[in-house]
C-alpha cells in the first residue's frame, strides 16, 4: 500500500533523493562508501561546497555578503549559539510558540531578553502584529513557521537591528526577500534533508561584536573560516541535503515549489472550512502552508476517523499534545496527491456521519 | 578491484552494516525510510535505546551508574562541553598530541587548565609517564589514542579525581577496565559508525557540581533526563552506530576484536621493524594498534612506493602533515587481509630496491 507521509519532522523526502542516498552508502567513490572516505577528500569537499552554494543560490543570496554553513546540533543548538555570538546587552524576541519560547529561554543564559510581542494568551494560534523593535538592541529574533500551532509569519518587519530567523520548518518553501534577514537557521529535517545537520546562513558583517570568549565549534567566524569543516562534518546528512537542494533546483527552485505548496494548503484548508466536522486551530490570516492544524468538532467520531486515516495509508497525522487533534504537515516533498487522499477521507467522514 | 581502506576517519565500516544502513534509507518501517519517520515513533525509540544499552554492555559498564548518550558535534564539541559541565576551578590535562592540545585550548575558555605532562618536546612520538595528578583539581583529562602520531596509552593512572578520556579513535578496540573512567567520549567515525554522532558515557554522580548556567543542549544532565532525545537526534548516524555495535557483539565483543587488532598491529609493526626501507615514527612501547605511522628511510622511493600502493587498491595511507610519511589506520572493521596486502607491497618494495 502506498504510504502518505504527513510526519511533522523528520519528514518526507523526495524518492529520487532517498534512492541516491541509499546507493552512496554502498558506493560513492570508486567502490568506497560515502561513510568511509575522508571528509577532506575531493569527492566530499565538492559535496560540501556544492551544498553551501546551492543553499545561497536557491535563496537568492549569492554575492550579497552571506555565508552558508552546515553545522550540527539542530535548531536547539542555534538557540544558544545565536545568543553566544550576538547577545551583548539585550535582544528582542517575538514569541510565537514553543520553539520561540525555547529560543528565549536559552538566550537568557547569556543576557537580557525582551519579548517584543507574544501570542501565548491564545495558545499561540495567531501571529502578533504591529510590535516595535527597539533600535538599540543587539538583534531581533523570530520564528517564521510554528509547526506545533500551524501558524506562519506572512510578513516580516523592517527591523532597525539585525534580524535573525528560525526557518527550520518552512525554509525553501516560499519566496521571501531573504536579504531582509541577517542570520537564518534551519534544522535540515523538514524541507532540506535528514536529521543531523543544520543550515546557517549568516551575513558576515554582523559577527565579531560580542566581548565574551566563544568555543571554536560554536563560533560562526571559526566555522566560516573553515568552510563548515572545522571538524568532521555529518557527511551523510550534508550529502542528502545537497541531493534535496539539487532536486529543488531541478524542479524550478523556490518559485516552483511555492505554487505546489499553495495548492496543497488551499486544498486542505478549504476542506477544513467547508466540512462541518472539522475546526481549524490557527487564525485564518496566519495559517501555515506547511502544517495545517485541526480538530474534530465531535470527538465521538475520533475512532472512525482514525481508522479511515489508517486504512488510507496516511502516516504522521497526530497533532502535538499542546494543541491536540490533527496536524497535516505538507513539506516540499509531499505530493499534492497525498493531500487529496486526506481530503477524500475527511469528505468521506462527512458523508458517513 | 577490491579496495583496502586505511582511512584515518571517517573510516571503514563492516560491509553488512553498510548494506543494512543502505536498505533502511529506502525502507525501515512499513515502506517508510528511516529518514522520514518521527524520532518519537516506537521503531526509532527502540533503535536509540538499543544503541545506548549495547554501548554500555560492550564496555562492561551496565548497572554501574553510567549513562550512554548519543550526541552531536563530534569530539570537538566535547572539548568545551566537558569543561562547561565540570570545570569549576582547575583541571589537569595530559597533552599527548594535537587533539589533547585542542581539548586544552577549549577548556581554557572556562577556567584554568594545567598540563600534568606533555610529549610536545618530541613531536608527540611518545606517551609521558610517571606524572602526578593533583587531588584538588576538578578532573583529569587524557586522550587514549593519538591518530596523528600513532601513539596509544597502554596504562591509565589511578586518578584521585574524576578521569575523563577522549577515546574517539580506539573505543571498542581493546579490553580496558572502563570503570576507571568517569566520562568517556568518542566521535563515531572510527570504530562505531558514520560521522554525525558522538558517544558519551558518563557516571551520573560526577555531574551538577559547577555553578555556571549551561545551555540545555550542552548539559549532560538534561541530555540524560531526555534519553539523548532532548531534540531530534541524528537518526541515520545513531542507527548505523547501533548496527556496528550489534556486529561487534555478534563477533564476540571487545575481547574478540582485540585479538584481531593485535594480529593486524603485529603484522605491520614487524614489517616496519624488519624492512630497512621504513622507519616507525612512534616510540615502541607506545605504538598504537589503531594507527601505525611510518616514513620511508629513502625519500627517492616515494613515487615507486605510492604507485605500488595505488595499484594494490590501498586507500587512505597518507600520513598527517604534522608527521609526514604514511599512516595505516587499522580500525575494527579493517580485515587482517588488507594489512597483509599492505605488508606485501612494503616487502615487494624491498625486493625491488
Amino acid at each position: 500500500m502506498k504510504r502518505h507521509n504527513f510526519s511533522a519532522g523528520p519528514s518526507i523526502l523526495p524518492g529520487s533523493v532517498l534512492q541516491k542516498a541509499s546507493e552512496a552508502v554502498i558506493n560513492f567513490d570508486n567502490g568506497l562508501s560515502l561513510l568511509e572516505i575522508s571528509h577532506r577528500s575531493k569527492p566530499f569537499v565538492d559535496v560540501m561546497e556544492n551544498a553551501r552554494s546551492l543553499a545561497l543560490e536557491l535563496l537568492g543570496l549569492e554575492g550579497k555578503g552571506y555565508k552558508a554553513l552546515f553545522l550540527q546540533g539542530g535548531a536547539s543548538t542555534q538557540f544558544f549559539m545565536v545568543a553566544l555570538n550576538m547577545l551583548e546587552k539585550r535582544a528582542g524576541y517575538l514569541n510565537t510558540g514553543t520553539w520561540s519560547d525555547k529560543a528565549i529561554k536559552e538566550a537568557k543564559i547569556y543576557d537580557d531578553v525582551y519579548e517584543v510581542a507574544s501570542s501565548k494568551d491564545a495558545n499561540y494560534n495567531y501571529i502578533p502584529k504591529g510590535f516595535d523593535i527597539p533600535a538599540d538592541y543587539d538583534y531581533f529574533h523570530c520564528t517564521s513557521n510554528n509547526t506545533i500551532f500551524g501558524t506562519q509569519m506572512k510578513e516580516f518587519p523592517n527591523s532597525p537591528i539585525p534580524m535573525i530567523c528560525d526557518m527550520s520548518s518552512d525554509i525553501f518553501s516560499r519566496k521571501l526577500d531573504f536579504s531582509k534577514f541577517d542570520l537564518i537557521y534551519a534544522g535540515a529535517q523538514k524541507n532540506m534533508g535528514p536529521a543531523g545537520t543544520t543550515l546557517v546562513i549568516v551575513k558576515e558583517d554582523i559577527l565579531g561584536k560580542v566581548s565574551r570568549k566563544i568555543p571554536s565549534m560554536m563560533d560562526y567566524k571559526v566555522q566560516i573560516s573553515k568552510g563548515s569543516m572545522f571538524n568532521t562534518p555529518p557527511v551523510f546528512a550534508v550529502y542528502t541535503s545537497m541531493l534535496t537542494l539539487e532536486w529543488l533546483k531541478d524542479l524550478g527552485g523556490i518559485a516552483a515549489i511555492e505554487k505546489e505548496n499553495d495548492k496543497k494548503a488551499q486544498l486542505i484548508y478549504s476542506e477544513i472550512d467547508l466540512n462541518p466536522l472539522f475546526k481549524g486551530f490557527s487564525a485564518k490570516p496566519d495559517r501555515s502552508t506547511m502544517n495545517a492544524t485541526f480538530t474534530l468538532a465531535n470527538e465521538d467520531l475520533k475512532e472512525t476517523f482514525e481508522t479511515m486515516v489508517k486504512e488510507a495509508g496516511i502516516n504522521g497525522l497526530n497533532g502535538h499534545r499542546s494543541v491536540g487533534g490533527y496536524r497535516a504537515s505538507m513539506y516540499n516533498a509531499l505530493p499534492l496527491d497525498s493531500v487529496g487522499v486526506l481530503v477524500d477521507v475527511m469528505s468521506e467522514l462527512e458523508r458517513k456521519a
